[in-house]
């Protein structure tokens, strides 16, 4: 199939069937998002995946009690760095250093780089770092579709109550958003056969 | 190849050889970048599409001269609304009635849930928006690997100075990211031998 093909298979599903996604199928989806680029591949996130029901259930009412969070079998939760600190940046360098065989001293200019965001504000921090989720969460989306599995992208949820029910914040974490992973009920989901509403190519481009 | 294949073979690409992407490879990326989902399904962006070389040239002494923005054959520019405007919802409203066939009027609850939105400052419609446009932004370097056509996420660049090269503020538009679109130029390009590094499962995700 297509990539284009898969891509209209997708919709926001509304309702679920209650049917697990394999685990083989949730491995593929994690590695898709875990080779995401972000940018200067710092990943400054993580990201949560829930199957326990009990914290399915407690999630389910802090976001507008939207059945998927209950009818779907994992959710993920997208959950972007609140500030990013120059031992994060370390870190990274370390990662970069064993990951490439070189010394961690030759990656100095490089790490000068993360100055001005090391530097920066918590608020101008997450702006960006919820970007690069955004980004990732755009990639498991497609991931997701690739393995027959519905999904369904929500931003329709308390972050400051998900926070506390997950020990976000302890984490140095914000969730921006989640992603239901499971089966469509095609019978009670209105949306399954509704025609997708998309911009038209010159509404959307601009073409120079 | 696997999806997992074809994200190990991506990279952010640092020099490009000039070859141009052919139209087809082109217009498949685009149109997943048109699929993707946003929320709400209100797509708050425009992607600039660029293969002028005098407009590449000006963008690239904006973007700190990086030789992809010339060598690639194409940039994508996503830019996202800097606001939210009720004609925009309108709008939305009728390109959904149009597409399914059902009165305009059957969406007003629907409609009502931008209300926040809208009476949110440019300030916050730009954090959303933003965030919408790099969700599409993932979709589009997915779609892009699966095309074989090399691509090199941007974000190192002068917003303001793009945004007026390509008259974007008097659109209600502000770039956030840059994608440019090519073929690599393995014996120049010192990344694209290097091992690809990421955060492990362990790291990245937190199972519960």
């Amino acid at each position: 199939m297509s990539l284009k093909d898969t891509l209209n298979w997708r919709y926001a599903t509304k309702r679920m069937n209650g049917n697990k996604v394999p685990q083989e199928k949730i491995d593929n989806i994690l590695e898709a998002i875990r080779l995401a680029p972000t940018s200067f591949g710092l990943q400054p996130f993580k990201v949560i995946v829930i199957e326990n029901p009990e914290l399915r259930e407690k999630i389910f009412n802090e976001a507008c009690q939207q059945p998927q969070v209950k009818e779907g079998s994992h959710i993920l939760v997208f959950a972007a760095n609140k500030k990013v600190s120059a031992e994060q940046i370390d870190e990274y360098m370390q990662l970069i250093a064993e990951t490439r065989s070189i010394p961690v001293e030759s990656l100095n200019d490089f790490k000068a780089m993360f100055g001005g965001i090391v530097a920066g504000t918590a608020e101008q921090n997450f702006v960006w770092t919820a970007r690069q989720a955004y980004l990732a969460f755009g990639v498991g989306i497609v991931a997701a579709a690739n393995e027959k599995v519905d999904a369904t992208p929500m931003e329709g949820f308390n972050p400051a109550a998900l926070d506390a029910i997950l020990g976000l914040s302890e984490q140095n974490l914000s969730s921006t958003t989640i992603l239901a992973l499971g089966y469509r009920d095609e019978a009670n989901d209105y949306l399954a056969t509704a025609a997708k509403v998309r911009k038209s190519n010159n509404s959307l481009f601009d073409f120079k």
